[in-house]
């Protein structure tokens, strides 16, 4: 895809300079409002005024929508307070509210000036709602029918009030308290007969979540049951919202790539890698890694503390890399395969110990096989091979049994603490290979020890 | 979510006992086919053909496709040829070919022979496409229009055959050798003037994708583009397919899934982790772990080749976990924020070295913070309060210079190996933690004895 839109950069600032301004309207006419977003953001700062407003006005809006952030707040900067106007008036409440929540305050008081009332009063609700709650993704703007309507009337409705809400798709009906009774999809309304009563023709059976849902749980649940649309309903069953398909990919995304940065020991940022600067790569990564080092020095501790053993039996020394990495291995398999299960939500708390179970099983047969080829490798490439003579029979049974034993316990303690992380209402994502490696490396060490002294006697 | 569904299980299991198929019918007909497939899975075997056949017809088979491919063929081993036949008839043509994909030879004949020739048809073309392409995921049941109906008649076609189409909300406008020509929205056709000519009101800026076209990058078009449906096109533009948003939601799970596996250095299994048993767990893992300890035991020869080294200057044993983790962790993050980058198709390997210039500088402002929170550790924690006399000035040097160095290095090998990966058509999932964790511990250890030796003079 980008191929395409690096090549029409190059155009566009052709076009630019040789003052084509009808064709490049009629080009950028033709184009996907993300792809016109990606081109300007790649543009001159300078020229960016000039073409937005070369732009149509839906899809000035809609790419607007799209672009990132810093790229919006230049352009308001330069509109006026009329093509401000023009620009707020098209974008949908869902998406002006996320757009005034990233701006400064000087830029948020202009927009909400440049809204009319009931926009403003929208954009101000979405915003009261908590970060990540199902409130602040959902939009104001949807069909609500009567139960009394017929279909013929519903239609009519939906052509009068339609045109402005993000979704007709799906239509939600209510009482006049606004009571959510049930819904209705444009297709059975169409297929319908006319004279249907919206009641006898809706289904009933409306799944709704409340504006303080998690956005993460709501996102699966469009992953689960294939909506289109989910209403979104207060605390007395009032209907308050919609949450549209879109908006819920967009939420699955974000909070797929935040966990598998947490896995990777980074602190979550809010822009995508490639407009991170080093210093905000730096910012989100520095912390981990000096936690993870302050940590990695008990297993430090624990060599000085052996250093005797190490000295006596001084080949003990070359296993440890390969202890530790398999321990770790091991444990980041368990870990990162229950995080992913519990934020799919296919596993909970509930299931602990048949997880447990499943992963002592599972670690028995894995840390059966590791031993054996470590076994066989020991003797076979570190005494005959590499004629090692202090890799002695008793040398080769303590490795194997303690990579054995670290396997097992790298299971359990990864399988383990993502659980229980959920439980406690930590974010699981945190329990992975880097802190489980660090843990399991001081683990491994330890058992590894204790094995030596037991069968070298030292 | 599985709590509801965990109380209903005992409810029917109880209302089966109770023999109240009445009752039973109207509680099912009430629910969510993906919470009647969560239900059926729970429930003891025997009892599931008599359970399904309560079912009303549709939610039947909707429920038969939410179902894994274990339950759907013991059900289908259970059937008669007119209870399969009833089932097959109410599928969606992708969603019978993918059922039809998961199950054994014989019941593959089954099925074919209870679909009508048509269907059979359409199924046998879905197989044909290579798994993972664009093909394989589409459905050839969509709405067509032609560019000189007006709305008033498209409405009308819709009516007419739209019953058995699994999207109408998008209609593809196509010529009568069926060459794509447009879309259009039935919310655009429903808010037109009767008599307005499809081609007028249509969208000819139509994105399409080829049935070859790699399911992954179908899915992430979804995401970036907000599509409902996507058509797909042969290879002279011809329409044959639809692609709805619902199952590339699926496709962005699982390939996230698959992603988050291979980082945790595990072969994906087709199967959700609570699934598995610890047999397929073991299978998953074993490969790599068997792999990446082989691989640690070159890291393992290096500590052994400078044996004399550490035996002349002991306490820098000690440092060694921490100097191996560090290097682990940084070049993971570096290789997983890259993978997660590509994934998203924000980053490409045209990238490549504005990418590693960014991890470079990233680097070097982490590496200069731990080097020094180091230095400081060294000395003031290792040497006054363990009172260490054997760590001097120069050994805090040269572990401080050494978890520079190793930063640098582990951020170019983290940052490259996956972009080089992807290059050369492999999949740079693979080239995260625990690969890059065995090539930096090797890496990280060389280091540290060349600068150990460079200043001790050992």
């Amino acid at each position: 895809m980008r191929e395409i839109t690096f090549d029409l950069t190059e155009t566009i600032t052709t076009l630019m300079g040789e003052k084509k301004y009808a064709t490049l309207r009629d080009l950028l006419s033709t184009m996907n409002a993300a792809d016109v977003a990606t081109v300007m953001e790649d543009m001159e700062r300078e020229k960016l005024p000039l073409l937005f407003r070369l732009l149509p006005k839906e899809l000035a809006a809609e790419t607007f929508v799209e672009m990132d952030s810093d790229t919006q707040e230049m352009l308001i900067q330069g509109f006026s307070d009329q093509e401000l106007k023009e620009v707020v008036d098209e974008l949908y409440v869902d998406d002006a509210a996320d757009i005034v929540e990233e701006m400064p305050a000087n830029v948020v008081k202009r927009i909400l000036r440049q809204a009319d009332p009931e926009t403003r009063k929208m954009i101000n609700e979405i915003l009261n709602y908590p970060e990540d709650s199902a409130g602040s993704i959902m939009t104001t703007e949807y069909v609500s029918l009567r139960p009394n309507m017929t279909a013929e009337e519903a239609i009519k409705r939906i052509r009068r009030t339609g045109i402005d809400k993000e979704t007709i798709y799906t239509c939600y009906v209510t009482d006049d308290d606004k009571t959510l009774k049930g819904y209705i999809s444009i297709r059975t309304l169409i297929l319908a007969e006319e004279d249907d009563r919206i009641r006898d023709i809706m289904d009933d059976n409306v799944i709704s979540v409340t504006t303080t849902a998690d956005q993460e749980d709501v996102a699966q649940m469009f992953s689960k049951y294939d909506f289109m649309a989910l209403p979104v309903v207060d605390k007395e069953n009032r209907l308050v919202g919609i949450i549209t398909v879109d908006d819920a990919i967009d939420v699955l995304q974000e909070e797929t790539t935040e966990d598998i940065e947490k896995m990777a020991a980074i602190v979550p940022t809010e822009k995508p890698y490639s407009k991170n600067t080093p210093f905000d790569l730096f910012k989100s990564r520095i912390p981990w890694l000096l936690l993870l080092m302050v940590s990695a020095t008990f297993t430090g501790l624990i060599i000085s503390k052996f250093e005797s053993a190490l000295t006596a039996v001084i080949c003990l020394n070359a296993f440890i890399p390969m202890i530790m990495d398999t321990g770790g291995n091991a444990g980041s398999q368990a870990s990162v395969s229950i995080i992913r299960s519990l934020a799919l939500r296919e596993t909970e708390f509930a299931d602990y110990f048949r997880v447990i179970w499943r992963e002592i099983r599972t670690a028995l047969l894995c840390g059966g096989v590791l031993a054996l080829a470590t076994f066989a490798k020991v003797l076979l490439v570190d005494r005959l091979l590499l004629g090692n003579e202090t890799v002695t029979m008793t040398v080769a049974l303590v490795v194997c049994l303690t990579i054995a034993f670290t396997v097992l316990v790298a299971k359990i303690v990864g399988a383990s603490l993502p659980m229980l992380a959920d439980k406690l209402g930590f974010d699981p994502a945190v329990m992975a290979s880097p802190f489980i490696t660090t843990i399991v490396d001081a683990l491994s060490l330890l058992l590894y020890f204790a094995i030596a002294s037991t069968f070298l006697g030292i």
